[in-house]
């Protein structure tokens, strides 16, 4: 006998554009691609309708190498495209307004990676602009997306750790630790680590109300590609939250050994719960209430039943760091196929925003010395 | 403007036929899906021909899901189509050997999910059957294929560790400790799990001369879909190596807590390594030079220059569980499409068959008290 | 035969009177005895000459139980006792400051326990009192005396992390986590364990320029023994030291699952360390240059050949909480008997007087707002 | 005033007579001399009445440093003096025979350094006369006396991990790495350490039926003090206990990096159990009934209701290597004030030569290859 041809996958696809073919267009291709047959049956499977770059020859590669159906060089023909149904924009942080305004401009749900914008003003024009379109948008904070992290929000959202005592959250890197060395990337460490960071503690802990803080270089006159650089290489920040909880973020990029360190730690009136992105799949729970053999317990978080795990492989069997992008990703596929929210699980516009005014009013106390309120999210 | 239509993937491929749709199917597919573009611009990209398995609507619906190009529900389909060049068996284990002789007997070269065999008589005539053939061949150790194992592998072979003192490999899961239900396996703790501790155990150190051993069960009368099914929970091994080296080898599908822990610790007159598969990327270093401050070092073992890491994420970015058989399946892909050796990385069916000799000189071990010499690997 | 009687400990001793008799006096007394054998043969081996408290059945016990020669319930007599050589004052916070200065008053040496005094100007008196009288003086910072935290010193010292980059240091315990309780101590966190996290940044690192900082309660009105006790609860200072160096340093006394860890991380542009008391003798060690096996480094802290630990017990037998306190009134009793200094390895009364500087720039941070310059030491 | 001379220590007294005075002379000294006044207030507190020993200038040297009344360089001076109510034998492995047979003959209780003896005839001797003589007895397996150690014993005793699954035991040290060197020791490594690792397997789990054992050498012909000394440096025994259960048990003295590394994990259908005496203070515990966040829990065994923690210090004040043998001689003083038994907490004279039984069977397994049962403890 012979084999028989296989029936398409007729499920109803989202239409992708990505802007970019880096390291985070690798991650997003990545994503883009193994959804479809992860998330197997759900509906919103991405296709990959075109991707945009500058650099012809990269970009054609690109597209051939990930499977786009199309390719330019200027992310006008992607935002105009009608089979894009989503704008996916890993460009380079400077382009990261631009592009998504007009993206959302052609009526296109956005997904915009982390830093949302580099000021507050051009962070709340994209979320103004996508609130007024009525579009899904997301801002990649990814690292909400791993199951150790969205159990430990879980365990938050339903009290078990009680009232918050004190909390700190960190991103530590080392590559910037040379100061002799060209810089592979002209933003500094608010932008590309520490924003993570803060946008952990407002998904895990709530908003963010006053920051004291602090910021050091430990070469202020580096470049990139030859123009200046933003120097800030530390960053460490009190933060108020509006619920009276005090939290410590701080972040680096000269800390050696500290590979890809995003960690944390809350305690609070019930019990406290630890994480850190070296060993991702592993939450720290301390409970109070266990008796003589209490302690912090090192909780693989790989059970099939949880949520982000249940689409991969059978208990026990460990994620890596690209899955927190793909489990993000389907779950905004699925926002746009189902008209479901992105929020509370995905970060928003609006969290880009909040993340954005945060880092504004660290940089503000860090020149002035003075605990600086974070201001209100303007009236639309 | 308008978007450009991209250009065809026209490296050469290599025509994949899969047996098999579970979990191991899965790992498979998502392997040979994700090759192509990680793996850029090596050749060998795999190609998705067929799928073949028991139940039409479930090999139907798998081959639609992962995008094979055809299904069927008899594997001959699969071994005799001219498409195939690789058959790649993830079947049940009591499938392993009539499909892989056939696929041979068609010239296929042959990927084999472990055990290769359930006896070393049959496991002798698939490494004797490859080997007259000529074929490539596989058998998935994939852990060999884990980055911070690769390390240790390259270590141990540049003498890092000096003579070799002593060795434990261990394998634990927890997922039979209930007595009360029905397996979801037939097979035992020797082939299930036992069997990638002694690979890893030849892999690092070298092969085994003679095994003690010791097996028990928590629960002799159990049974897999009604049939009973092989009883053996536990077993411990003392293996004396070629070398004189002697390393203890245990496994135990009644370990609580223990959800994945193939681990291993070797002791060498420079120095100590040891691994974790709970937390993979991790490869634990001391080594007796480093002064003062000489301590177990946790080694990330997420550098961009190590081979296994390349293709993947810039450094730091940890890799999962997945990895390894992707890394595997790339390897072989490229053995296939350039001539390439599949030894001594990747494991052969003289590997599968090694494997399959210790386990059985374990359990003449646990039958009888007696120290058991492993047979010779007999001519061909 | 018969036994021969031995011959006496004729070696100088160093009389000692201790005021107090709870949880610390034990640790003194404790040290006091163990000192003579183990720190064998030096000089300065502590005579037990008189202990004082208020309680006269507490007080008369503790003499028989711990080996003093007398007691009594007024420190007055032994702050004027000529057998004394050292004051050692162990008594309530709110009884370090006059005992000590009658001490001094009498040309005593003096000890006390943290923290020197609940001020700054109080803390000055002591210190100007001891230097004016020209008497050894030692605030008890017991945990410099851990073999792992002179390590880290040494190696900071020595330049071995390079330029400082970022620190943190963190005291956390759980035993004030249920509102509902009265507390067994008067005073707060900064007093109580943060004043330990200031000392250990200021003695590895250097002195403290200006700070900001945060304090909660999670219960403002509780009591100590019906009276208002200190409210804070959690304290997070964010410190700029005089070479640039930014740490944050926070306490806790609420923290679940926080046995009882002081720990802290530095980072510099050679490499890494830290520590945490919870598991005391280990130091974790990065260096950059240790090549493809770069990690940190659990390195055990108990080889004979550290000063710290060759008075005790051969390599790899670690020592406990109590040792630091041991090695320290050790350390002192030397210092007393052979005319040698008591810093920088032994925390005098001027780091008591920067510490109570330091805390009270604290409180006035959190209370105002600002970053807060910690006051310049007083011309004398 | 003056000071109030104290009153003596009244409490009843156990006359110590110590042979030995070397590292371990060391730790019972400091035990002798800890006990009265941390375990007050109760009876049996020691009193060191004599030491004995080889070269007469050491021991007089070490009977002033440490106090005991007299000395002598004749052992049988000691357990001839009738103030001598405990003969401690801190010797030699080769005098641990002839000197306690003598002690027993005296009426001497008796307390023996591991191992009893170096043979189960010489072990079987001691035995049987402290049991006729109705002595009572003691060999130092220490570790049985870490707070850490006897909560698993009574998690255990109390059935909480259930029915036992698997169960593993190690000791591993660096010391005798380097083949090149001159042994500072006469024994091996199943007498120096193993027998700890057989001591903590019996203890925790039960009498072990039968063994299969390998032993190697890295130098065969190494020499203690110019004479041949015993070449064993590792030893992996295969034990069934009587229960069924099977438990590996390996030692090695020439392992780098694990410095003093006695650890065991015991998994049980009800959850499992881990300790290292690297970090004595910590039991691993994981519960199967703890939900979704079970894992194994760093257990800070430092409670002060634990009774081996309570006469120390207060919650989370970390113990150290010799705090196993204050708690253990305390507790043997106790028994002998008292009338108490020594087991089974202590380890008795039978524990020593079941033992030595395990440790003759493993070598006979290792020379024959077969699997071995352990002799029945011989009538008396």
């Amino acid at each position: 006998m012979a084999l028989t041809p296989s029936s398409p996958d007729e499920r109803r696809s989202v239409g992708f554009g990505l802007l970019g073919y880096g390291f985070m267009g690798r991650a997003h291709s990545n994503a883009l691609r193994t959804i479809p047959y992860i998330f197997w049956p759900s509906t919103g499977c991405p296709e990959l309708v075109g991707i945009a770059g500058r650099t012809e020859s990269s970009v054609r590669e690109a597209a051939t190498r990930y499977g786009y159906a199309s390719w330019s060089t200027d992310w006008r023909d992607l935002v105009s495209d009608e089979r894009v149904d989503v704008f996916d924009n890993v460009g380079p942080d400077a382009e990261h307004v631009e592009p998504t305004l007009a993206a959302i401009g052609h009526g296109k749900h956005v997904v915009c990676e982390k830093p949302l914008a580099s000021n507050a003003v051009d962070a709340f024009r994209l979320y103004d602009a996508a609130a007024n379109a009525g579009v899904k948008n997301l801002v990649c904070f990814n690292y909400r997306f791993f199951p150790a992290v969205r159990l430990a929000w879980e365990m938050l959202q339903g009290g078990e750790l009680g009232e918050l005592h004190q909390a700190r959250f960190r991103y530590s890197q080392e590559w910037r630790t040379d100061p002799a060395t060209e810089l592979p990337s002209p933003t500094g460490v608010l932008d590309i680590i520490c924003s993570h960071a803060i946008d952990q503690a407002r998904f895990l802990c709530g908003e963010i109300a006053s920051v004291s803080a602090e910021i050091t270089s430990i070469a202020p006159a580096r470049t990139y590609r030859g123009a200046p650089a933003q120097a800030d290489d530390t960053v460490s920040i009190l933060a108020r939250l509006d619920s009276g909880l005090v939290a410590t973020i701080d972040a680096s990029l000269v800390s050696p050994g500290r590979k890809n360190q995003l960690a944390w730690e809350i305690n609070g009136s019930k019990g406290s719960i630890a994480w850190d992105l070296e060993h991702p799949n592993v939450l720290q729970v301390y409970r109070r209430d266990a008796g003589r053999t209490a302690g912090f317990a090192e909780v693989i978080v790989t059970e099939a039943d949880h949520p982000l795990v249940a689409p991969w492989w059978p208990s026990a069997h460990v994620l890596g760091w690209e899955h927190a992008h793909i489990n993000m990703l389907a779950h905004f596929a699925s926002a746009v196929a189902d008209g479901t929210p992105v929020e509370p699980y995905g970060a928003t516009f609006l969290d880009g925003l909040r993340v954005a005014q945060v880092a504004e009013a660290a940089r503000e106390s860090a020149a002035t010395g003075r605990r600086i309120e974070v201001e209100e999210v303007p009236a639309r």
